[in-house]
């Protein structure tokens, strides 16, 4: 970053300005420290727009990301009047005074945009733009977006000090959001993978299409009706995905079999949980949804499998999916019976709490059900709000 | 962070020491973007000592990090003297004066340690440890680890001012290690599932045992040899794990017959590559290694499947998998066939130059063989030295 060097102009400043300087560092490291401390691009991004007011109080403020693909610049986050007006503009790299910022890596501060040749004119009539300070956010020495505010609410103009300060500022809130971004990133190959791979397992079984993600929606409307916290969800959300990965090693003639089980074969099919949480057990960064893998065919009254566990001896997140799970398996149909409609699904989950299922889990279930919100479209609408990867088809 | 107040200590200072000041937060920002201008946790730990004894100059500078599940702390990073005899060193969390500073997570600066009821001498006989200065680096705050410097090289004592930096820097190098930590596990995490899930796909062809692990490791071997990036090795490395990952789909019949395919079972047994390049080629963040994927059967000559591409219309990586997995397929028994021995394997790549393989692919296959390097033991010491996880047994 660029900070401005201690030079003699520095050294000549009275001491209230030095006191002043010393004090806006001090505010710029502790604004550092806070962006660094989460890798959660929505609250860096949050984060940084207050900040940026506090700094330098404008009528609206925004982060523009550049899309290198596309070649243009899209909101991050914006905030203050017309917010809503504008979120879904993008903007051409080079084009209008945002654009130039980003073309060129250089801060601009244009206090009458009207007479500016660049300016094209407020996209809304909910809104007027009269002043534009924008700086450039530089990650590894690259272009990677744009802060702007619009209209200072200070007074007519923004002052040559507000520029130097969103510049300091800009240098302290570009790392952090790139490492936020990355962050993102590598978190969504990994999500998309499993469900892509997810997706090629099921598909060897050619009558449970789609079971998996439908899966993972039902839970995270469960999951949600019983107040898991943001992390937990996101654990339980992985857990769905792998639930059914140990059935990579179940024979052809097993999962294919367009007719119910001989004994025998049951018994190679009910391998898949601990073949699941085998080749998953080797990865310590996946401890955590293990039991959900492991367990999901576990019984509330022992008598399920692998382990035979009973009650709260099985993860919530197991018995979650066994409800998921199960209502998925009765709604949707198979060779060998049609689907049942959902009425007679839930009252076989209502029956089935105490034994195959756990009383609090059914109950999340019933309460969702009575208010006519466990259905497929809901759940798909919840999970897609709270990762967005979900609903898409990636 | 805790950065001192602004108070009226310091507006009553005299003007050089608020310049000495100004200049001190003028650095720590610069150090604070330069350690959140990567998210590679070796070069974050590097530049941190780097800085570390640039703001107090000691005779060895380490970075300790709490390992939560033993309750132990171990070096991250270690300079200066004796770093080598002290490296494996572990120390239990509560003992000993840095063991003392994870557990209360308050700076000690101890100058006389002999006098000091916690020290427990030194672990070997190449240093001698006369003082120390050890902070907390807290992220989220708990302690994550511990920055130590042990004896001064500007005078007999570490100094208060001393302590006062170091408190500062740790205030901002703490949240770079923390993120550089988080993002390792996620990558860590992907690359481990996507290792572990082609061992199971694997494992449903019982002839082919550990092929994807030892191409993984050929492919690193070869790609080194030809000068290829760090990142472009990352991509290689992604790309031979998922190259065979479309046999999800091929058929029990077709993948487990002990004997070789009739037309119509090779035909099926033929669409592996595209099949794996469909399932990621829904995932934007694996964009870059699909070719390695669907074109690992092509051929130098054209005469190759899917695509029937040429020369270097097929992506280098792809080239470099084609003789990493021709080599290990000949390597290695099949029912219906014994393994080749090496020289003999050699051979044939050889002669494969320009017809089924790249020239310069072959010709730095040669080169390694010829300098007796190409072979399994090496090719994993090669990989696991890259990607110390590859080795692992995860």
């Amino acid at each position: 970053m660029t900070v401005p060097a201690l030079d003699d102009e520095v050294s000549l400043l009275p001491d209230p300005e030095l006191l002043r300087r010393l004090a806006e560092y001090e505010s710029l490291l502790e604004i550092s420290s806070a962006l660094s401390s989460t890798l959660d691009l929505a609250r860096v991004l949050d984060l940084a727009l207050v900040q940026a007011e506090a700094i330098c109080r404008a009528e609206t403020s925004s982060i523009w990301e550049l899309d290198e693909e596309r070649g243009d610049l899209f909101f991050r986050v914006v905030r203050g009047r017309a917010a809503k007006q504008i979120r879904d503009l993008r903007v051409p790299l080079g084009r209008g005074i945002v654009g130039s910022v980003a073309a060129s890596g250089q801060a601009e501060m244009v206090n009458d945009v009207a007479a500016d040749p660049r300016w094209r004119g407020d996209k809304t009539g909910a809104f007027r733009t009269r002043a534009i300070l924008a700086v450039p956010l530089l990650a590894h020495g690259k272009v990677v977006g744009v802060l702007q505010m619009l209209n200072p609410l200070e007074g007519p103009r923004f002052l040559p000090e507000d520029l130097r300060r969103m510049q300091l500022f800009a240098g302290v809130l570009a790392p952090a959001i790139e490492n936020a971004r990355l962050y993102a990133i590598q978190r969504r190959q990994f999500e998309n993978t499993v469900t892509v791979i997810a997706d090629a397992i099921e598909k060897r079984d050619p009558y449970t299409g789609g079971h998996v993600r439908r899966v993972v929606a039902y839970c995270l409307l469960l999951g949600t009706e019983m107040g898991l916290s943001q992390d937990e969800l996101g654990e339980l959300r992985i857990a769905a995905t792998l639930h059914d990965f140990g059935k990579i090693a179940t024979p052809d003639a097993v999962l294919r079999k367009p007719a119910p089980l001989d004994a025998e074969e049951a018994e190679v099919m009910r391998r898949h949980p601990a073949d699941g949480a085998e080749i998953f057990g080797r990865i310590r960064e996946l401890k955590k949804v293990l039991p959900g893998v492991r367990h999901h065919h576990e019984r509330h009254d022992g008598s399920g499998y692998p382990d035979g566990l009973a009650g709260e001896e099985i993860a919530l997140v197991a018995r979650i999916i066994a409800v998921a799970d199960t209502f998925d398996a009765m709604t949707t149909s198979r060779p060998y019976r049609l689907a049942l409609d959902p009425a007679r699904a839930a009252s076989e989950i209502e029956a089935g709490a105490g034994s195959q299922f756990c009383p609090t889990v059914v109950a999340a279930f019933l309460a969702l059900y009575g208010r006519g919100e466990f259905h497929l479209k809901r759940a798909l609408e919840v999970a897609g709000a709270m990762f967005p990867a979900t609903a898409d088809p990636v």
